[in-house]
This record gives structure tokens, C-alpha cells and sequence, in this order.
């Protein structure tokens, strides 16, 4: 480390960070202080290796800002690095500016979407994971290489989030040798201290005790900091029999947070306030001689991976070969897909909350042992991790229980804003979980993935749609969810059926009308909009309703957004009497995505089934009853309409 | 203890473990068999007061099962005690039994809904504050009473999530050492072996390090139980000057999942599954010969509190005294008035994760100090806590950022499975905060409100229908959400005006149509219905159409559910023309909402505005003209429909 050029780019960052919050009117700038020098260290001592011209490239380092509020150091760091001119720094926050409030990917070098606090080492596990699977067959000590690191700057009121001790968990049961969190103990929360303060000896234990190697030092000496990284350098390549081998490292820095300017060094008051005209003078006088023309150089990684991502082989993919009529329950079919899918799209990977055998993500895990990872009960986490792996060309199906999905909203919702490519499956679905009661009954899952911006959110009705579907999830960019039931439910459809990501299926009776000479009643028609286990409901109504003169156009709604607003608007010509029919709460499922199709068109009238009773234990029939969504209600609501 | 009576004791709850779960064909006898004993000692060894004739008693201890899943024994427990008959207990899981797969309010003497893990403990926390609270002018040692204590069983599977650890550094901090957490280390999670195994000394560690003193024993050994539910008695009512007073206490028990049937000790594969009756008679051999008339005593305790909860006093309270036109945020006026009300209704207690700055629940802080929780950042167990004292008849609001809120869904699912008496407020909604970017925007809160089974969902535009609403709040039983804005917006209602959940506001102008000699477009009505910052978009656009003809009627939408759909309906008499105009995304808000009210009543056709676009960084104005929210966005769609 040239530590005279260490001081020179660390004041120039600092330069940066409070010219460039002033002038946006807003940010964090003393929360950017208490890192700056942490930072300034990793990128420009050597220890953060990375291709600017290939964000992708696979042998790159990972840094991902935990402390998400900290744009102000983010930002001025890649200028002191070259990537962002002193002009461009200048427009963060603004609307046509790529440099928003908190990182996105607008910036090219974004890893992950932060500003959620306790999300960072979530998604740095996952990265670490991913290196460690695709770099496995790497004997790293004879080629002179070295294996990517991923390191994660926290704050130290993050550090009360228990998304970061899931993380931190993870890391250690999983041996993330290569992944370094960094920890900036400046005391300060939003609104007071934090409930540590600067413990660092607690923090200290904490990780300790999660399996993690630590290293406490000064924050804000250069030479301490350099021996941070030193040290973990020496751990993890030049000395394969180290105690510690297999231990991911927290360095757990006490600093300060304002650090370099004295009115903000420690003060409370100060989070989230940029310095106004006045003061960010006698702060920039306080920083002395600032050298605005020094950059620092960051190395391209030195080793050479090809076969990134893997290249899928569609042409070994077995063809469905279930029968009609069978009972398969969807769940199974997603454990099913996955493995008939896994050679073919070798970047398929699995997630799982020890629920494995329920969704059975297990079948895929017997198939392809390397390519499952068993989370545990950490839902928040396994989010971030698929997050993580995502990033790096894997394509992660997360499973839960539906319900247990909601663990994870907020680390969904991140990666959204973060474009990660992400896939969900929530099974037992809905009060036909029966027994288990409604802890475990998903009935609000529909609702929270369509409103995730830009996700696909699917609920299939047998084996052939469910598998077909998947296909269709890992060639969509983005985020989408398959709900699945229980229960098994008979193989409806060919195997040849296409399904499409915003499709439907229609299903006429052959002879709607088999009692000719019964007298029809006046507008005889109507649609019944299902889904999964209520489209099984729904055919036996409309055998029903035909024997009493009624004709039921029965839809496949499986695919509840994007929803087939072509086809519904078309059945809309032939009838206005529409029904829809959910095993979900009436907020936010699939009777409201129907609504949206006819919102501004008032020829439809829509009836909602669903559940709106609060559910609780008993037999899968007698709750469909009760909350008045299987056959029976479905008749008596068509009947009720004078159809 | 008598140790021959807790062996029967055991025995006879072993037996109904086996012969309950067989009954049902479901249910978790394995993973109520390895926590047996320690329950049995629990609550027959005379640890454990209750009042079972007065649930409610102040001076009970509680128990909470995190472990939600292990209701074999939780029902058989009580069947020791007495609580429950032993004809009862073989209705478990039926349709009409109270006695459901996981504990819910149905069965009287649950504390808590139960069964998404990892939530239990956060709940004890919150319980054992609120006593610490209630009991802090008592002076314990002086009146030999017993300050209630607060037990939580946790499983070990369960110790994987993050907000068991967010309860943990509560619980220390706040010095809780009223508070025991038992955990069954039974080695064995639902789909395999956790990620500890049986590691007791790294839970140990884990507790010692988030500030827990810590007892690790054999969960079998019927004396190691004994001695430790002693030492915790003694360390609190014994040794005042105890070196661990002021610390939460972890029994870290090393058991067998399936204890006492030998084929089920150990084993894999039998998480959640009851025992054939093959099975079960084998095991039940096993036991040998069980007392079936042998039952438990459990004491009442010894303290009388009276003074639970206090009685409201609202004369005190004082009268609004905003002025017309005058500036506040809607998220300032939420601090206003819980201060205002805080007097009067001397329940309300006031939940933060690290954001009362900016939610201002700092106002009430400032007033009612005692009565202000500090949570940090950890809004999971925030949730709990606000749980865990609702039981003790507070009145908790807990706030954040409503997008952090999304950090708690599956917690607040949980509350309302429990119907938890629990008030949210989540400030910084929608594009409207502007340049911190879409990380701090809430934009899907009011869908996730919405999705809470029997929630109320609140969106005042000023601060005298805010601080209405939030007394109805107060008065209204159950989950309600309050979202409130960042930018300061005009008091618009005089300081006398009611607010009901399930109002709405008309505002229609007293001049529609200025210049009477303009040519009236034909059908130029339209309803635009609003709530929070779009309302004032929509009074700009009213104004502006007037000039052009168009007779524009606002609603104040504050109440989004339960919705006004009385005035709504009348409002469709008069026009078919609807525009609903929201800041927050297209699913699951308001719109969705009114949508909702005219699903079957083809008359009404339906414009939404809302965000459908990806956000950003920005000035709020940019921000909501880019996203065609703001007044322009609203007068352009009016035009368009040919009004």
C-alpha cells in the first residue's frame, strides 16, 4: 500500500462525498465519513480486483454496499477509480441521473439494489456461494489464481436486522471462506445510538459465536486497515492449513461516524443531512489540500474463466410423459420439472427452506446434489442469496410454503428495484391445505408477487400446465412465481399443450346444453374464471349448471399476471355474467386481476369467490365449503344471477 | 417437585401426544415428545402461575410456543391441567374444535397465534416489557410477590431465523430478565438435520454474545430441568445482586425429537407425521402403564394487580386546533396526535425501529418517555413486540417507513390470524419522497394492508383527518394501517369535522362550471377519488376542468377499507365516469379498492392512475408527472374520456 497515495484519493473521496450531497440538497454524508477510509483501502490498496470493461467477467471481486445510504462514498469512490467524472458526480440524485439516492442498477456497476437495510450479506452469501460452485473444480493453489471475494460493507444499525445473522449463519455452515464483511461500528443510528453503541467487543463475539473469524480494528488507521485485508489475503491463499480455514472473516471496525470534518465527527442529529453552503466551506477548509486530479488503480483480476454462464443444451430435455386423469399434485410437478430441466439448463439452481420434501424441491436435489442449497428456516435470507446468485448467471428457484414467502416481502420488493432474475415457488397454497391450519395456508401470496413491479405470476391447475410453466419462467428476465397446491389434482391437460407466460385456456363442453328440450333460461351463459384448485371446482359446476341449461365457459386463468386480457375481453362479447373463483383472500389475487381487465369497460359484471371468512383447521372440502369456493357455491352464485 | 407425579405426569402427556395426532391423521408428535419433559417440569413443577379462570389476570405468567407446531403437546398440557377433556382433545384439527394444527385465539388460553416460526420469542418480548412496564411502581421484593414471568419454547430449526435474533438483542438491552427462552435442540429440522445439529455450546455461545446468561442441560433429565427452572427463580426473586440481574435467560435443552417411542427417537423422516395405529400401539406399549385420570395442579398466583387495563379519561383530551391553509405532513400530525391522545388514553404505546425522526412518533417520545420503545432496526420483531403487548391490553403503534413494513408481512399475518389489537403507521409513501429513490418509497403497503385478514387501511390528506382517524384507530379493534406522507400538505377540514373508518369525504365545487356560456361537453361529470397527496393533484385538476366545462367531484378516499361504497354508489348515479388516481402501484391500492365496490355494477367504468413505472431518484413533482399522478396526468385522462 503507497499510503501517501492511500491519504491523497481517501481526502478526494471525501472531497466528493460532501460537494456531491450538498449540491443534490440530500443524502448521507456523515454516514459516508465513518467508511470512507475502510473503503478507500479495499479498492486502491490492491485487495479488490475488477474488470470496469466486463462487469461480468466471472473471476471479478464482488463489493456490495450493505449501508445502501451511503451512495455519497459508493459513488465517489468509482470516481477516484475513473468510472465517473467529477461532471457526472455532480447529478446524483436527479431524475435523468443514473446516480440515484440509494444504488440501482442504472449505475453499471451495481451488484445488488440496496437502501433496505440487513439485506447486503444476504445477497454477498449468495455471490459467495455461487463462486465457490462454479470455481469447484478449480485447484486454485497450483494455477497462481485467485478465487473471486465478496465483500459486504454494513452498517452497524443494520447489524440489528436479523437478515444479517441468517446471513451470517449461512456463511459459516456453508464455509464462505471468500466472503468478507465489513463492519462500520460508528455508533450512530438514524435517530440515536444504536443499541451496541461501540461494543465492537460484543459485534466481536457475536460473529464469533456464528462461526465467523473476526478482526477488530481502528477504522480509520490506514496501517490497521491494510492488515485487515492483508491478513485475510494470507488466510485464505497462503496458508491452506490455517485454523481458520473455511471461516468467512468480519473485520469490525470502530470508527467515527462524520469522520474528517470536526462538527460532524460523532454528533447526533447529523444522518441523512447533507451540509448546507456555509458549512460544507468550513468542512472542505478543514480537508485541506485536495489533489482533484488523483485516481486510483484498480486491477483486473488476473485469472481467466470461460464457460460463464454455462450454455443451456435444450436438446437433452426429456419430453412429459404424464398421463390424463392421473393425480399428481402440482407441488410434486415442480419438484418433477426442475429435475427434467436441470440438464438442459445447467444454470438452474435450487433454494430451499426445509421445506424440501413438502415442496419437493428434493426430487431436483436427488438429480443434481451440487446444484441445491438447503437454506434453512431463514427465509429473508434464502431471498437475498437467490439474489446473489442471480447476479452471477445462475437461475435460482426459491421455494417455500406460499405463506412463508411473505417472510421475504421486503427482500423481494429490493429485488425488484434490483432487476434481479428470480424465481419463486410458494406451495401449499390456500385454505385447501386443510388441516395444518391457517399459519401455514397461503392466502395473501398471489397478491404480494403482482404487486412486485414486473414480475410473471403463475398458479397452474395440473402437472402438464405447471411443468410447461416453469420452462417459461426460466426463459423470462425477471422476476416471476408458480403457486402450487397440495393436494394432487388430476393431469388435465396433453402433454403437447403449449402454456405461455400471459396465457389462458378456455374449456367449452362439448354439448353445454345436453337436455335440449328444457326450457333456457333467459341469458343462459356465463364464464367461470379459475385457477389451480378452484378450476377443478369449477368444471364440476359447469357440469352441473349444463344440466340445468346453463352454459359455463370454464377459463384457465393460470396465469394471473400478465393476465390473458385478449381472450377474457373476446368471452366478455359472448356473455356479461363473469365469476371468478380463488382459493386466496379476495384482496389482490385473481378476481381483482380480472377486475382490471374490465375496469373501464362496463359491459362485465364480476363475482367474486373467495376467501373472505377467516379460515382455520379442518378437512380441505369442508373449508372450500365454508369460504364458499368449490362446486356448490360456484352453482348457487351462477343460479343466483337469473343466468 | 415430586418427582414420581411429573414421571406420570410426562407419561400421561406422552399419550395424548400419540393418541391425538393418530386421531387427527396429522399433526407433529415427534416434535412435541422431544419438549415433553421440559413442559411437563414447566408447569407442574410450580414454575408456572396462571389464573386459568381469568386469562386475562395481570399477574399470570405466559407461555408462548414458538414452536407453533408442536400443538400435541400444548393441547395435552392442558388436558394435564385440567383445562381440556380428554374427549376434547381427540377433536383436534376438526372443523368445529377450537383446538386447531397451531395454536389460534380459538383455544382461550393462546397468547399468541403460532405456527410461522421464529416469530414466538419476539412476542415474549414485547409481554415481558409490557410487565416490566405495568409492574415498575411495584417494589417487588418488599410485598413477596412475584413479578410474571414470560416463557417462550423456541425448536432449534426455528433459531435460523433472523428474528429470534432481532428478540435476542432486544431482550438484552431492555434487560428483560423476566423473560426464559427454552430451547429444544432436538437436532432434527422438518427435511433434515438443522444447521447446529446438536451443537448446544454454539447456542450457547449465541446467547451468551446478544447478552443472555445461559443454562445448557439434558431436556430428558427431569432434575437438570428442575435445577435450571429453580436457578432462573432464584437469580431473580432471590439474589438482588445477582451478576446476571438484568439479563433474559436461555435454557439451551439437548433432547430427542420422538422421545419415549423408541422407533421414532432420532429419526429421520418423521417430522409432522402422526402414527398409524399399528404404530401406535406399539408405542404405546412402549409407555406402559399410563394414570389416565392423573391430573396437574397449577397455581394461581399470588399477586393481585388491579389497574389493568387503566381507564381511558378522554375529557382530558384536547381539542384539535390546526388552521385552514396552514402546512403540516400528515406524517408530522401522526406525532401530534399520539401526544394529543396519549393522556387521555393512557394505553397507547409508541414503536420505532430507528425512524422516529422522521415518523415523528419522536413527538410522543418527547411527552410520554416511559411509553416510547425504541426497536432499532429490526422491524420483524417489531411487529412481535407490538403483539406481545396488545395481549397485556396496550394500545401499541408501530411505525416505520411503510416499504420497511413489508420487512414484518409475515408477522402481521400472524397478528391477525391471532387478532392482535395492533395499530401501524408507515410514513414515506409512495414517489412522493422523492430523491431518496425507490428503496424508501412505499409503494405496495396499502395492497399488503388490504391482504390483512379483517384490517382497517387509512390514508388521510391533512392533519385534522389524521389525527381523527388515528382515534378511531384506537377505538377500533383489531389491525389498522395508517400511511402517511413526507411533504408537508394544507389543512383542508375545519378542526370539528368526523372522520369514520368507512367514510369518505365529497368535495364538490361551488361553482362547477364557471363560464356558463362555454358549450358544455356532453356526459361532462366525472367522480375523481383520491386519498393522501394525489387529493390536492385532484383539487388542481377540479379547478382546472371548471374552466373547461367539466364538472369534476372530488373524494377524499381516506378510508380505503373498509370503503366508502354507500357514497361511491350514489356518486355512480350521477356519472359513469371514474378516474381513481393513487401513489402507490396499480395493484392492490385504491383503485383496486374501488374497483372492488362496483365488480358486479356495470354502470361505472374505471381510470386508473397509479405507478407503473419503474421509479427513481427525483423531485417529488417529477416524479409524480412522470408517473401520471399529478394534476396534468389527471386533467389529460379526463379529457380523453370525452367527458
Amino acid at each position: 500500500m503507497n499510503l501517501e497515495n492511500i491519504e491523497k484519493l481517501a481526502r478526494l473521496i471525501r472531497y466528493y462525498i460532501l460537494v456531491s450531497s450538498t449540491t443534490a440538497g440530500s443524502g448521507h454524508p456523515t454516514s459516508s465519513l465513518s467508511a470512507a477510509d475502510l473503503l478507500t483501502v479495499l479498492m486502491f490498496g490492491n485487495h479488490y480486483n475488477f474488470d470496469f470493461k466486463n462487469p461480468d467477467n466471472p473471476a471479478n471481486d464482488r463489493l456490495i454496499f450493505s449501508k445502501g445510504h451511503a451512495t455519497p462514498l459508493y459513488y465517489s469512490l468509482y470516481l477516484a477509480a475513473g468510472q465517473i467524472s467529477s461532471q457526472e458526480i455532480l447529478t446524483v440524485r436527479k431524475f435523468d441521473s443514473p446516480l440515484e439516492g440509494h444504488p440501482t442498477p442504472r449505475f453499471k456497476f451495481t451488484e445488488a439494489a440496496t437502501g433496505s437495510l440487513g439485506q447486503g450479506l444476504s445477497v454477498g452469501v449468495g455471490m459467495a456461494l455461487a463462486i465457490k460452485n462454479r470455481f469447484k473444480n478449480y485447484d486454485l493453489r497450483f494455477k497462481n489464481e485467485k478465487e473471486p471475494s465478496v465483500f459486504v460493507l454494513l452498517g452497524d444499525g443494520e447489524m440489528a436486522e436479523g437478515s444479517v445473522w441468517e446471513a451470517a449463519n449461512l456463511a459459516s455452515y456453508y464455509k464462505l471462506n471468500n466472503l468478507t464483511a465489513i463492519v462500520d461500528v460508528n455508533r450512530l443510528g438514524q435517530s440515536q445510538e444504536t443499541s451496541l453503541g461501540w461494543d465492537v467487543k460484543s459485534y466481536n463475539d457475536r460473529f464469533a459465536a456464528f462461526g465467523w473469524k473476526t478482526i477488530t480494528i481502528n477504522g480509520h488507521k490506514f496501517e490497521e486497515i491494510e492488515e485487515a485485508y492483508k491478513t485475510i489475503y494470507d488466510l485464505r491463499f497462503k496458508n491452506y492449513e490455517s485454523k481458520v480455514d473455511g471461516k468467512p472473516i468480519a473485520i469490525i471496525a470502530k470508527t467515527i461516524k462524520g469522520k474528517g470534518v470536526s462538527f460532524l465527527e460523532n454528533k447526533d442529529g447529523w444522518h441523512g443531512k447533507p451540509l448546507g453552503k456555509e458549512d460544507l466551506e468550513k468542512a472542505l477548509k478543514e480537508l485541506g489540500e485536495v489533489d482533484l486530479e488523483i485516481r486510483g488503480e484498480i486491477n483486473k483480476p488476473i485469472n481467466k474463466l470461460s464457460n460463464y454462464p454455462i450454455s443451456n443444451n435444450k436438446s437433452i430435455i426429456q419430453k412429459l410423459n404424464y398421463k390424463l386423469g392421473e393425480e399428481v399434485a402440482t407441488r410434486k410437478a415442480y419438484g418433477n420439472a426442475l429435475k427434467r430441466l436441470g440438464g438442459g439448463y445447467p444454470n438452474i439452481v435450487s433454494l430451499d427452506g426445509d421445506v424440501k420434501n413438502s415442496t419437493y424441491s428434493e426430487i431436483f436435489k436427488e438429480s443434481f446434489p451440487d446444484r441445491f442449497f438447503e437454506m434453512f428456516i431463514a427465509e429473508q435470507n434464502m431471498v437475498g442469496v437467490g439474489v446473489g446468485m442471480a447476479r452471477l448467471g445462475f437461475i435460482p428457484f426459491v421455494s417455500s410454503f406460499a405463506c412463508f414467502l411473505t417472510r421475504g416481502f421486503d427482500q423481494i420488493r429490493m429485488a425488484s428495484i434490483g432487476e434481479a432474475n428470480v424465481k419463486f415457488c410458494g406451495s401449499h397454497a390456500g385454505v385447501s391445505i386443510g388441516e395444518d391450519g391457517p399459519s401455514q395456508m397461503g392466502l395473501e401470496d398471489i397478491s404480494m408477487f403482482r404487486s412486485i413491479h414486473g414480475s410473471a405470476v403463475l398458479y397452474p391447475s395440473d402437472a402438464v400446465s405447471t411443468e410447461k410453466l416453469i420452462e417459461e419462467m426460466i426463459n423470462h428476465k425477471g422476476i416471476s412465481y408458480i403457486r402450487t397446491t397440495r393436494p394432487g389434482m388430476r393431469v388435465i391437460y396433453d402433454n403437447a399443450q403449449e402454456f405461455k407466460i400471459g396465457g389462458s385456456k378456455v374449456h367449452r363442453l362439448k354439448n353445454p346444453r345436453p337436455k335440449a328440450d328444457q326450457p333456457m333460461a333467459e341469458k343462459s351463459k356465463l364464464v367461470i374464471i379459475a385457477a389451480g384448485i378452484t378450476l377443478f371446482e369449477a368444471f364440476k359446476a359447469q357440469e352441473e349448471l349444463s344440466k340445468e341449461g346453463i352454459e359455463a365457459i370454464v377459463v384457465d386463468c393460470y396465469s394471473i399476471k400478465p393476465i390473458d386480457e385478449k381472450t377474457l375481453k373476446e368471452l366478455a362479447k359472448e356473455t356479461s355474467n363473469f365469476i371468478t373463483v380463488e382459493d386466496h383472500w379476495s384482496e389482490g389475487g385473481l378476481g381483482d386481476a380480472v377486475l382490471n381487465v374490465f375496469a373501464d369497460d362496463s359491459r362485465v359484471k364480476i363475482h367474486k369467490l373467495a376467501v373472505y371468512k377467516k379460515p382455520r383447521s379442518g378437512k380441505a372440502s369442508e373449508l372450500m365449503a365454508y369460504e364458499e369456493i368449490d362446486a356448490e357455491a360456484i352453482v348457487k352464485k351462477a343460479k343466483e344471477l337469473n343466468v
